[in-house]
């Protein structure tokens, strides 16, 4: 009668090792597509893009002033003036290029086209308007003096952006402002997530005996959604290998990544091993870390379509850190967005001891902080992978290697900074 | 015929008093919403959020076993094994409490149900099932070993959130965890974006001579809206001063914060100093930074209604540079979001010349790394407010005080770090 579900992991991957295979072997390769270009930010380019204009595409005024014959201004001074004709004036948004000859100015706004014949702009600050048609010039300006040249900003056919440029705002501005409308970019990765269990309720129903509420699969799914990929399931499934593997088979040519919650452990009820050996091949099972230890990584296949599995523990602090761990990073590395995860130092005000040969991560809450500005630290619990509140009062979290047996009270160690609000 | 538009700004503000200004004059008094708790990711909650329920609400196994009398079990051992009976087992999702006596157990489950009258859960590694219906127990375990209390997690009444958090994902998980479907979130800013200009066409229109296209507002509005603001009105408007009144004036009642482009310089097309004195005040004209001196803050009225507005220069550096310093602040506050900000230290390859009296913002590239992987940089361009390609291609913006002359080849200098895929 003792199932192979109750002996308990034979052995564990070491998280680099874990990491390792999962980047490796996990493959997202989209294909393009063309959206609009305000709809771009923190896309991928698939091609170089070049400006196909020059711009501004017209000699423009960089100053507010008089467009003038620059040589009409040479030995202008306070005591000895320069006297020009003004002849019009040249608005912002003029669509015909007017002209002037010499002696003669026009009145010019900053971005105004310059007049054909003009080859300089004298501020507005150096001139004053005499009440009969006229301007007098104070200083003098050399040719080319505050005009922008036609292709001053871009020239037409410069190379703008790379391939693979993840675009940001600024770039879609750029784009926009080069008459670009569309952009040909790499599709988001879709990614289902599906938790399973039978003790899963939705947040709307009253809980019984034995029952918890479905909280973890929302949290992935917006997870997943901040780190740019696109969310195209979120579902529920009971804890039935049959039902399970239903349920991912209609997933599976609709997406690029799975991400299950529950059902990874060693018990009798923990299917999700036996999915992906059915489904497909799993590449780690049990990680060496604590809490976090029972995480699948895998593929699983439908047709002729694969994907990649993570079957996530169903514990909600377990679950979330093999989503940082895997998830997240995978993610980041498919889209093209940095990883979120960031570092600083702390200080240790408890003793933290450790097991050797397991990764623990500590979760840790600031209770003060040093003479210079570096915080100071208290352990929130060792153990307890259900305890989602831990996570949620921590500051930061401690990765203890495996070959460390703790930290003494007084320690500054490097941690991970926990804040979910900055994704 | 001198009109005042043509006198050039007599004075300006720098840029510590212009922001002090603003942050203190600028007013946000949002009413609060009641909305899915899926959706508040960001948000800010109005009122203390305490558990409805105890978590996990029933005595739950902290691991995969055998459900014990924890005094059945002393003096076990590999030698002294004691036998148990076995009488049924507690699986997750059971909604029925069973129950045990001395001499019995049962098998379990992580997250399931401990029947009453056990104790403590003895890991499955410490125990062997014998064909008769009996296991043997070849390790001790004290009560309440393995075995999570009905309030670990959280206690019912126990607060958990206070009114003013922004809440994250996880924030979200351990709501829904809770029960809770529903919170009471400030709403968000509502902002309109506003182009003005003759010159402005749309980007799918071909350019004529004096034109540029519209490209400041899509950006401005996706970076508002990055920013956690709700964008609820996104358009463009030509240079009369009647025409942006009347926009104004029907935007004013349905927003929080208006950002304008364009307009705001002393030429004789630039009205938006003409529009915020007549429709409100004026705080700031003026501000001693460059590029970016002709920016406006203020506040403008429409009966009841009196918003605070941002009125930036039209050229692009200019006005993504103003809005950063003023627009990303002020939605930082507003939301509680953190302002995005960052920065680091650079080694200058350059002699870096500023005239004292203003602040200069000075575009960099990286050019290489030093050996302490420090990023060595490139000038970019000292001027041209209107080269928006100078901001896509820079890494950094180094500020330079107004009274620093510049900075020789070789310095350190700390910049702000130029990511706008990252907001």
């Amino acid at each position: 009668m003792t199932s192979v579900k109750w002996r308990g992991f034979a052995s564990t991957t070491r998280l680099e090792e874990a990491t390792r295979i999962f980047m490796e072997k996990a493959r997202f390769e989209p294909e393009p597509e063309v959206i609009p270009v305000e709809e771009a930010h923190r896309r991928k380019l698939v091609e170089d893009v070049s400006s196909p204009l020059d711009l501004p595409g017209f000699r423009r005024s960089a100053m507010d002033g008089y467009a003038v014959v620059a040589s009409d201004t040479h030995g202008a001074s306070d005591t000895s003036p320069k006297t020009l004709r003004l002849v019009g004036s040249s608005d912002i948004g003029e669509t015909i290029v007017k002209s002037i000859s010499e002696g003669e100015c026009m009145k010019i706004l900053t971005g105004a086209p310059v007049p054909e014949g003009a080859d300089a702009v004298v501020k507005v600050e150096d001139t004053d308007q005499l009440e009969e048609g006229f301007i007098e010039v104070y200083s003098p300006v050399v040719s080319g003096r505050n005009v922008a040249e036609k292709d001053e900003d871009v020239k037409q056919g410069t190379l703008i952006f790379k391939a693979g440029r993840i675009l940001s705002l600024m770039d879609i501005s750029l784009l926009i402002s080069m008459g670009i409308t569309e952009v040909n970019v790499y599709r988001r990765p879709r990614v289902a997530v599906v938790s399973t269990g039978n003790e899963l309720v939705p947040a709307s129903q009253k809980l019984g005996i034995g029952q918890v509420y479905d909280s973890n699969r929302p949290a992935i799914a917006l997870w997943a959604k901040c780190l740019g990929a696109k969310v195209v399931t979120s579902t529920s499934c009971e804890d039935d290998p049959d039902t399970i593997m239903d349920t991912l088979a209609r997933i599976i040519p609709h997406t690029d990544f799975i991400i299950t919650t529950g059902g990874t452990s060693v018990g009798t009820k923990d299917y999700m091993e036996e999915v992906v050996s059915v489904m497909g091949e799993i590449w780690v099972h049990g990680i060496s870390i604590r809490p976090g230890k029972p995480v699948i990584l895998g593929k699983i296949r439908e047709g002729n379509s694969e994907v990649p599995i993570l079957a996530l523990p169903g514990y909600p602090l377990a679950a979330f850190l093999n989503f940082e761990n895997f998830g997240q990073e995978i993610l980041a590395r498919w889209t093209g967005f940095r990883n979120p995860r960031s570092y600083t130092d702390v200080i240790l005000n408890q003793t933290i001891p450790s097991n050797p040969g397991i990764r623990d991560f500590v979760r840790l809450k600031k209770c003060g902080e040093s003479e210079d500005g570096t915080p100071i630290v208290d352990l929130i619990r060792i153990t307890g992978a259900g305890i989602l509140s831990s996570l949620v009062l921590a500051d930061y979290l401690l990765e203890v290697p495996e070959d460390v047996e703790g930290y003494p009270k007084g320690s500054t160690v490097k941690v991970r900074v926990l804040d979910y609000t900055r994704l």
